[in-house]
């Protein structure tokens, strides 16, 4: 018994590499199971804007390989829309080139060992509940707010897909069916409101209609030097963060009476800015829920893992693959 | 090999009491498993407003247990938040003397078999997968629409439950944050424009407001007239479907984005209003998804089991926590 034990160990031993493909940032590392560090880890620059993303990504995955070259598999974390199912990269918001980019495929051929692929949300979520704020919760939703809204969602400890891998497109949600414009082209999406995108257009309107604020009505400004601005005492960038908040409040509620989860994780800039988004926030959740019970003993927490969740879910996506 | 086989189909042709508890009736059923048609069936006034509700469902019970009283399970499908794990009623929109009311725990005392409950949308929704409409789908969205919009999910061959077996609340969805008021009190769900509900309140708005209608506007109207005025012309009764149908659209887009399912079922009286309701969802859908993929051989269909539902999603549900 005891030697059939030690032989599941052993044979549970991966090495996996795992890819992080950012706006900014290309990563790769390299972990073996069990082990929290990794035993390589390498970033550069993506460069979005030049061609051959492809090979640099290659060089990078050169560069931390261990000597004898032997991995289980590659994990690979990638924003925008990825069919999980094919390891193709619909479209990236940053890397042109890549549209309906086979990239597991590619990676499988070049480097001979099987790739995973799954969107950036979906794993940051995968690597909060394996390593992170979720550990030990079953149903799970995550939250990146940054300059857009991403979702991942846990369902009885398994990452949400649907049928084609599309499910958890949360930042799309319509929750003012006559509201501003998204980044996506549509209209009164919780990441219309709820953004950095969004804090920075409802300033921009309200400028524009002549409001008084500390702000520079010339210029457009960040999410950044809004909340700066907020934080001595600009009425207008209050409002801002303010009304962020109060939709964030109004999608989570959405999110609760759908999926029903024990925990909500917060990621992304955005989500850093203390009261001066969470209090509107708390107060339109319990304003909005349908029944309190949905909020007896849940858990709201800040997404513990921060640049590493990319490398960490892409770990743990490939991991996971490997034992099933 | 095929002993093996034989003694596992014995082993598992239960008997199952199914009961379906509805405002105006109570149903039950004996199934045994394999066989399409129950061994017995019955149904009884629910005669909500009169008290010992508890001891009109024994009688029933009674009245269609098989003479050796031998049966492995009762499934019961019952309106309104309902506690699964734990087999409690919290509440139910008819039957007021059951609040926080532990119907299974009681059944099982009564009649000493293990009792299982669920909501009737949840069960429907099973009910449909199992037997009718979205047999062989595994990710599949129910919607049923009549006094108000409930909603079942199932997640890769799974009823979505979520933590305290809350989730799927999908009437109460806000897609209008300052839309009008629901039946539950709150604003802008989707159950407040596109229910029987939301038809009745729009049109008597509109009619308190003056507008010209074939419609009685000295007392209320219900959904089932306004949709014979509609089929006879009448602008207003036109208006009202395809405003719910309009809404039904944008909810049905947040919930493709959300949960990805292959198949949409709709049931429920007001889903039987053919082009009046679904020419505009059919537009509104189209317009509002993010990605025409979520639409790539989308099935959207009719809930195939009207009165049966649920009984069969009491009966599904008994089976499946049996082969558990």
């Amino acid at each position: 018994m005891s030697q059939i034990k030690a032989y599941g160990i052993i044979a549970s031993m991966f090495t996996i590499a795992a890819v992080d493909i950012g706006g900014t940032q290309l990563r790769a590392a390299i972990y073996t199971q069990g082990r929290a560090q990794p035993l390589a880890v390498k970033k550069v620059a993506t460069k979005a804007n030049l061609p051959n993303t492809f090979d640099r990504l290659v060089g990078l995955i050169e560069d931390v390989l261990p000597q004898d070259r032997k991995v289980d598999a590659v994990g690979v974390s990638a924003p925008g829309p990825i069919d999980p199912h094919t390891g193709i990269i619909m479209a990236t918001p940053n890397i042109k080139e890549w549209r309906d980019f086979p990239l597991a495929a590619k990676l499988t051929e070049r480097f001979g060992f099987p790739c995973y692929l799954d969107n950036d949300a979906n794993l940051a979520c995968l690597a909060e509940w394996k390593f992170g704020a979720a550990r030990g919760h079953h149903n799970v939703l995550y939250l990146t707010i940054s300059t857009g809204v991403g979702g991942g969602v846990i369902v009885n400890d398994n990452l949400l897909h649907g049928h084609q891998g599309l499910a958890a497109e949360l930042g799309h949600t319509i929750v003012q069916a006559d509201g501003p414009i998204c980044g996506c082209g549509q209209r009164g999406h919780l990441e219309s409101y709820s953004s950095g995108t969004g804090i920075e257009r409802h300033v921009a309107e309200q400028l524009a209609a002549g409001r008084k604020s500390i702000l520079d009505k010339n210029r457009k400004n960040s999410a950044q030097e809004i909340s700066a601005a907020a934080k001595r005492g600009d009425a207008l960038s209050i409002e801002a963060y303010r009304l962020a908040g109060t939709y964030l409040g109004i999608g989570v509620a959405n999110f609760l009476h759908a999926f029903n989860p024990s925990i909500v994780i917060f990621g992304g800039g955005v989500s850093q800015s203390g009261a001066l988004l969470f209090d509107s926030f708390e107060v339109s959740l319990k304003e909005r829920v349908i029944h309190l019970k949905y909020l007896e003993g849940l858990v709201i927490a800040n997404a513990e893992l921060k640049d590493d969740s990319g490398l960490l879910g892409a770990r743990a996506l490939a991991e996971m693959k490997l034992q099933k």
